[in-house]
């Protein structure tokens, strides 16, 4: 049997001042720190062995990736980087407040613009998207690969070269992979999985932390899925996610 | 011009606590890591920007390594691990207190294990080396390449392909290289870089978490070397390197 294991990564510092991220880099918060520390302790006393990892371009998903691989005692594990597994890009949105955002275009867009599949918010301003295409890390991007801004479909749709290059096809030597991303590329991951629909793959909401368990077979088809968590926690995670959105 | 900048990593428990590392996967301390941070600091400021990295599979040069991108807002950037940048194995002396052992072996036998260029110390105790076979992180070694005891210049013969074929190609495509690693297994890549001889290399004493920048024409020949530290901290780093020895 093979394992993909999915970790959404730790809070982020706007997560708690309530703003629309996407690509900006934004840093974990202490508490964003232990969630992914403690994510690593969970796999590694349930005996999970990871032989190679991914993550992306920006460093609140590495970081919660290297505590989770600190947790493990597994710092010296490959890692394979890459802009495909970043956020959603949030166009205009990113650094914005999410309360006065609703105020400003109303619950209704703003709702469509997060979770309508194909739906993206406007493009970055020219001063934003200027800095966006002079940042060293993007400089492998070509103009017509560049977003400044996706709907969740075009989010999914530029990860999909990575996930079927790279991660499927890590499985051909692993047997354990984990994945340490952001809501919405991970969803693109579930998606192709489970053969979940367009309409359905925006209600997924996934836990911040706390370990996403596939179980598949050796042709990479679906058998099983769990997450890493005592109800308890679980539950909690779950609501404070489903409170977030709401916020 | 290109630049290769060499990090060796920061304080880690057993300098703390006086014992012989080697292969040993010791944690750094709080001070470790925040000379770590340090120096990454150190590197932005000076304007540094690396473009690939490469360190150990010990968790002390992998986190030291984590906290210089962290530092230089380049956690996104690509990392190559190899077992061929660990630290000089040392055998039997491995997790033993260095004052216990020179009392037990006499001062010259200790320093000629330490800083002979072909005096390895005897070989691990037969349960730790099969500990050490079924580690998985280095079960991609064969059973020859698999050291018990290593001499300064088995570490160096060891590393040489990897510097060869990784880190010197990776000068190809980049300008900027980072490898941050171990005392003897950086000693092998100046020695290379600068010919320094046999008998010379054991000499040099590296600080630790205090970026040395060696400037290299397009070829790769030696042009200049310096470290990157205030006049103040790099003597008290190199002090306290060779105050360790002397314990």
């Amino acid at each position: 049997m093979k394992r993909l294991i999915l970790v959404r990564h730790g809070q982020s510092q706007w997560n708690e001042l309530n703003l629309f991220t996407g690509w900006t880099d934004v840093d974990l918060t202490q508490r964003g720190i232990k969630e992914a520390y403690d994510a690593g302790l969970t796999l590694k006393n349930a005996g999970y062995k990871p032989e190679v990892c991914f993550t992306s371009y920006l460093k609140r998903a590495v970081k919660t990736l290297n505590q989770v691989l600190d947790a493990m005692d597994m710092d010296y594990l490959p890692v394979e980087k890459s802009w495909r597994l970043n956020e959603k890009h949030y166009g205009i949105l990113q650094g914005k407040n999410k309360k006065e955002m609703v105020e400003k275009y109303g619950d209704q867009q703003i709702h469509q613009w997060r979770r309508g599949y194909a739906c993206p918010p406007p493009v970055l301003e020219e001063e934003a998207a200027k800095l966006q295409r002079n940042d060293n890390r993007y400089a492998e991007l070509s103009d017509s690969e560049m977003p400044y801004t996706e709907s969740l479909k075009d989010c999914i749709d530029r990860l999909m070269p990575f996930y079927q290059k790279s991660i499927k096809k890590a499985f051909d030597v692993h047997n354990e992979v984990i994945v340490v991303a952001h809501g919405n590329s991970l969803r693109g991951i579930v998606k192709t999985i489970k053969g979940i629909s367009d309409d359905d793959i925006a209600d997924l909401n996934l836990p911040t932390a706390i370990p996403y368990i596939f179980e598949l077979d050796d042709s990479l088809h679906f058998l099983n899925d769990f997450f890493l968590a005592d109800k308890e926690a679980l539950d909690k995670a779950t609501a404070e996610v489903a409170n977030q959105s709401k916020k």
